[in-house]
């Protein structure tokens, strides 16, 4: 078993721990909250991958036992809808709604892809995260091999690249290979895009995350790329492509980001 | 009262009707059926704006009574967040998440916009959309005032530019002023920017719709862009951008829709 495999087990009653070491400051990070969600909510849907998933995030998670609890509203001939919370007690961490299928099955017809991989420099070379860089322990990046971009990475040392983006590469630390429900995790495991603004390093609470998994990732790390184009209002919005070692988009993410008051 | 406004009236046990007339071949607008069951979400949330809202379609709606359940799932101190469908008897049309907020406390504080409206020729120099333009009628069409930049509209008479994108205003045709409900049926009332790719015109589903809405329309037509960036494995998004007369954006959206098999 894996890192990953370990911390999104759910058993057959709903009930699941969120496992200590993927947090930030002790708080668990959304993405993997997301995942071990819907390990649990594909369970109840009984198909293999989330095709479009949302999560409202309500409280923190913190390390400890959980319920992942679900419900099938509409299952169709190629498409199952279910809506879910994660809970402790009376407690909502999460809430969701989200639609499974087959995306192996989906594969081939028409294709227009205007866009392309992020532009890095190898794995190598790119600046790998750690768990110990901010103000705040970041536990996750020990469970991650997250690489950024140079151009992008100086925020960490207050060299604030001036546009809000990041740019890298991301693989689990221990080489389990990528699927479609680590792919939910991988949108919110970056730094914000916009701490390479001018804005005051903190915490930006995420409102809401969906992420649309298009393909099942190729063996290798993944390209990322996150954005912010408006931020403004207190909000952000946060956009993630992640693109695979075949040159192929396999996913896409937005969250609904708050600025620190 | 308004066309908008009576189509989307809600009574405070949650009945209403889907009305006729804001229809593509007698199937209601899935931005419309959003707008309607958001109408009766914010009695719930008691707070005036959804500030981020996704809904996933279960089924067609057809003309008449139907009822808005939601329950709140988080009372909070800024947002609410609550849960919800819309639905006929035992048929779910939609199944909603949102949190709802109040937008005109959020205005002001850091501001960083990458990006600026669509360039757009006048609103009477751009090519209405008409109810009769395709196979199928499309009534909603009678509803609006929706004008297409004349470089992206010639996928009704054959001509696709081979982009999928598609610029244009957006008004009621009774001039009904728009607010941050009428802001979830504009990036679903467009035509779907794949009709400017070499695809069979027909009817794309819309598996899941989000808005973020970010801002309070000032007076005046809304310009939009919607595009399509990853059409590919039977799927595409569709991303739509909206801004006001006073060049702000006030709304993004995000859909998860289907190719024709």
């Amino acid at each position: 078993m894996s890192e990953f495999d370990d911390a999104t087990h759910v058993a057959e009653d709903g009930s699941a721990q969120i496992a200590p070491g993927w947090d930030i400051g002790g708080n668990a990070n959304g993405g993997y909250l997301m995942a071990l969600a819907a390990q649990g909510l594909r369970g109840v849907a009984a198909r293999p991958d989330p095709l479009t998933i949302t999560a409202h995030y309500l409280a923190p998670g913190t390390p400890g036992p959980v319920t992942v609890e679900g419900a099938v509203v509409k299952a169709g001939k190629r498409y199952t809808t279910v809506t879910g919370s994660l809970r402790r007690g009376d407690t909502r961490m999460l809430q969701l709604v989200a639609t499974f299928g087959d995306v192996a099955a989906m594969q081939g017809g028409y294709q227009h892809v205007a866009g392309r991989p992020p532009e890095l420099p190898p794995f190598e070379e790119c600046v790998q995260r750690s768990a110990q860089q901010g103000p705040v322990r970041i536990a996750i990046m020990d469970r991650l091999n997250l690489r950024l971009h140079p151009d992008d990475a100086g925020f960490s040392v207050g060299q604030r690249s001036g546009t809000a983006q990041i740019r890298g590469w991301f693989a689990f630390a221990d080489g389990r290979p990528l699927d479609t429900l680590a792919l939910l995790l991988v949108g919110d495991a970056f730094p914000p895009s916009v701490f390479n603004l001018d804005i005051a390093e903190g915490w930006v609470p995420t409102l809401e995350y969906t992420v649309h998994v298009r393909g099942i990732p190729a063996p290798g790390p993944l390209r990322v790329v996150l954005r912010s184009r408006f931020v403004q209002n207190g909000a952000f919005e946060e956009d993630a492509e992640m693109w695979d070692s075949a040159d192929r988009l396999v996913a896409i993410s937005r969250q609904y980001g708050l600025l620190p008051r």
